[in-house]
Formats: C-alpha cells, sequence, structure tokens
C-alpha cells in the first residue's frame, strides 16, 4: 500500500525516540508527559503549493494531532503541513 | 438506490480490513483502537470542482466522520472530499 | 398551511423506511443506531442560486438535523441544501 | 411601546398555535417535544437589505432562538432574519 | 468619570423596568425568567460608522450581555452596537 | 524590564479602585461580583495602525481578560486593543 | 539537533525566572499562579513574513501555549508568533 496524501497533507514515517537514560544510567521509557512533540521523516506530500516541507525532511509535529497508521510494523502519520512545527536540520 | 452525492462530498464504499493475524496466527478482530482510518473505494462523486480523486480510486479516511448508510448488505459512507487523508496507489 | 422556505433552505416530505425484516423474517422496528440518514422528497427550495436540488428530487440527509414539523400526519423537514448529503437517482 | 429591530433583525408577535385534539376528541395541551418551531407574524423588519420578509408575512422560526418580549399580554419575539425558516404562504 | 466607548460600542444608562403588578393589584418583582431584555438609554457611541442608534435614543439589548458597571448608583452598560436588539420608537 | 507589545496588543499598568464605603461608612473591599472591569493606564501600544488609543490614556477593560504581570509591586495587563471597552476622560 | 519552525512559528529558548524571596527573605518556588507569561530568547523564525521579531529578542509569551521540548537539559518552546505578548528592551 503506497499512500499519495491530499491537498495541504503530509505522510511521515515516526521515528521512535531513543530510550532515554536517567542520570544512573537506567533506562527510562519515553514518557509522553515530558514529550509533546514526534519526530518524522517526509514520504510523501500533498498537491498544495503551500507546503513547505519536502520528501526526506526530518520534521516536528505535535504529539497528539493527525491521523496514525500502521504498516508493515512502521508508524506512519498523515498531518495538515500547516500542523508541522518545524524542520530538524542536520548540524 | 443510486446516489449521487452533492457539493464537495464523495461517495464511497467501505473496504472491511482483512482480519489480523498474531505472531502465533491466531486471528484478531480489528479494532478501532489501532486503525484510525478507514479505506474505501469512490463510486461517485459530487460537482464541486476542487474534489482531487475519481470514481474507481481507493482512498483512506478517518474512521469517525461521514454519514455511514448500510445497502445490501455493504457499508457505503458519504464523506466531505476535503477529509480524504490520501489516496492508496498500487504499488 | 403551505411553507416557501427561505434563503439556503429546502423543505422535504420525510419518507418513513420500510421495516427492516431480520434474515429469519422477523420485523424489527427502525433503528436510528444504525441509519444515520433520512430519505425525503423535496417540496420547495429557498431562493438561494446555489441550491442544486429541485422540487420533486428524493434526498438524503443527516438524521439529526434541520427543523422538524408536522403537519396532517406528515413528517416535514426544513433543512440547508448545503447539509443534503446526496441526491438518490432511480437506478 | 413601539420597536424598530436593527440590522438583520426582525419583529415577531408570536401566534399561539391551537389546542390539539387526540384523536378521540381530548384536548391535548401543546408539546414542545413535539413542535421545534413557532408561526409569528411580522410586524417590523430592520433596515438590512437582505431581509427577505416584509410587514404582514406569516413566518416559520425555531423555537428556541431569538429574544422572547411580553407586552399588553402579547408575546414578542425579536429574531434575526436569516433564522427564519419559511414564510407560510396561504393556500 | 466620562467614558467614551471604542469601536462598535456602545455606553448605556440601564432604565429599571417598573414593577409590575399581578391582577390582583400586588407587586411582583421583576423576573428575569420572563423579561430576557433590558431597556437603556445611550449616553455615547463609539467611532465605528456602522453605529445605528445615537444619543439619546432608547434601545433594547438582550439581558446577559455587555459589561456592567456601576457610577453614582446608576447602572450603566457598554454592549457592542450589533448586539442592539431594536430601538424603542415613542408612540 | 521595559516591554514593547505586539501588533494589535497595548500594555496597561492597572489603577486599583478605591475601596468603597458602604452609607454607613464602612470600608468594603472592592467585589468582582459588582465590578466587571478594570481600569489601567496605557504604558505603550503596539505597532497595529488600528489602536485607537494613546500612551497615557485612562481606559476600561473587561476584568477577566488579557494576561497579568507583576513588575515591581505592580500590576501590568497586556491586552488587545480591540478589547478596550471605553477611554475614561476628563470630565 | 537544529530546529527550523515553519510558517508563522518561532523557536524560543526559555528563560527560567529567579526564585523569588518572600519579605523575610525565604526563597519561594516560581508560582504559576501568579505569573501568567514566560519569558524566552528568539532562537529562529518562520519563514512569514509578518514576523515582527528577530533571533536574539527576548519576548513575553502566555505560559500555557506552544509545544514544549527539552534538549541537552534545556527548555525550548515552539509558538506562534502572534501569541507573542511583548518584546522586553532593555532599559
Amino acid at each position: 500500500m503506497k499512500l499519495q496524501p491530499l491537498g495541504g497533507r503530509v505522510l511521515l514515517k515516526v521515528i521512535e525516540s531513543e530510550k532515554k537514560k536517567s542520570p544512573g544510567g537506567i533506562v527510562l521509557p519515553d514518557s509522553a508527559k515530558t514529550e509533546k512533540a514526534l519526530r518524522g521523516t517526509v514520504l510523501a506530500v500533498g498537491s498544495d503549493e503551500k507546503v513547505e516541507v519536502k520528501k526526506g525532511d526530518v520534521v516536528l509535529v505535535p504529539r497528539y494531532g493527525g491521523t496514525e497508521l500502521e504498516q508493515d510494523q512502521e508508524r506512519l502519520l498523515i498531518v495538515k503541513a500547516s500542523d508541522i512545527l518545524a524542520v530538524v536540520k542536520k548540524k
């Protein structure tokens, strides 16, 4: 199943955040309380001219937004491009 | 009964998702919790010029949206075209 | 009492759905849970130029919308034309 | 006190519905549950050019809308003209 | 303190309604349940060109709207001009 | 800390209302129930051209609106200029 | 991870407010009840032409708004530029 988002929407592959280590080295599970955003890689963009991101960009989106899908064990997310908070640049 | 959707609406035939198999082969019922979208085949589109899909397209829509109908044991759905998330392309 | 709807409104005569039969032939009452739309015949349309339906059309509207009236034992419904989901075509 | 409604508003005199008779001839009180609209006679219209009704018209408005007033034992109602559902034509 | 309302706002002096008399002559207190509007005299109007009322007009406004002030034992009310229901004309 | 409000915002210094005296001379605390507005002195206005007030004006704003700040024991308030009810003129 | 905010958004580094001292010298924790705004330093601005702030500006934003992130023990905040209340000027 290959998806082509419509209008001002963008299809993302969610990037699972690495487990955090507490100061003492204990692995803590990712907490929704402390992280209010998700990172994702842009897989496809809709036909809307105003979309500022392109395929391959890594972006930051609000954690509770968009529609989540699961495909071949991967978490996909369809969001409105206008809800994308920021592009993650390589340092 | 043949339906012609009005304005920016689209008539879909819902595609029931196949039962999922757990790793051990047990058939699991479709869970509304893990699947927040429905697939449907476009049966007819309204007269609005902005509609991006056409008859025969398979599309993805949010699970809780639109108006559901039942006809001859088939689940139909009338949704606003602007609520369609994506077109499912053949690989 | 003859009604002329105003603006973008449409006056409908509700078409009561036939009682359903269960597979074993038992008559089941119409259930609001399984039917989220009503059928109606257009009796009159308002003066708004954008109204896509005309007198005599059979249309589908969301079950909970518009203002219901009763006249001479008939259920009437005044709805906004933009809320009409679809026109029912003769096969 | 004579009232001149402002903008797109209309002043109505509410027409009390006649008591209903049940099939056996028993007078039933008017029930808000079965009647979701009120009839009124237009007493005055505001200065807005789009108002489609005129003084003397009998109109149908949603029961719970507008601002009710009482004057000399009469029920008056000030509603937005855009909320008027229909004009009641003489047969 | 003299107030000049801004934009599309109007400053009113609330006119307390006279106590009502029941048929038997007993004075009944003003009841918020039966009276959903207040009368007021326009003291000043804002700079917005669309304001249809002028200083000295007696107007009708919804009872629960605007911002109430008290000055020298008088009830003042600042309302949006677009919320004024009607002008009270002298008979 | 000196603040320059942005857009259509205005920075106010809240004017604490004098304690009220009851007819018998007893000082009553300011009551939020009877006073639904606050007075403030305009300290700075944003860059929006539509702002009708200027530095030094005493204005009336709804009591529950804007963002309150405290600086050097003074209560400051940042409000949208369009929320200012009236300018207090000197008699 | 370097972030480029999109559209009308701005990336801020939150400036933690200094602990307050009560009159007797006791350090009181920052209280959300008395402080309804946060200060932040602008790290990056989106591509929207209307953004009135620039990199390096210290700004005031409502405490509960935007999306919070944590990076290298620093609190970051992505807010809409139109939600920024004021720029903090150096005295």
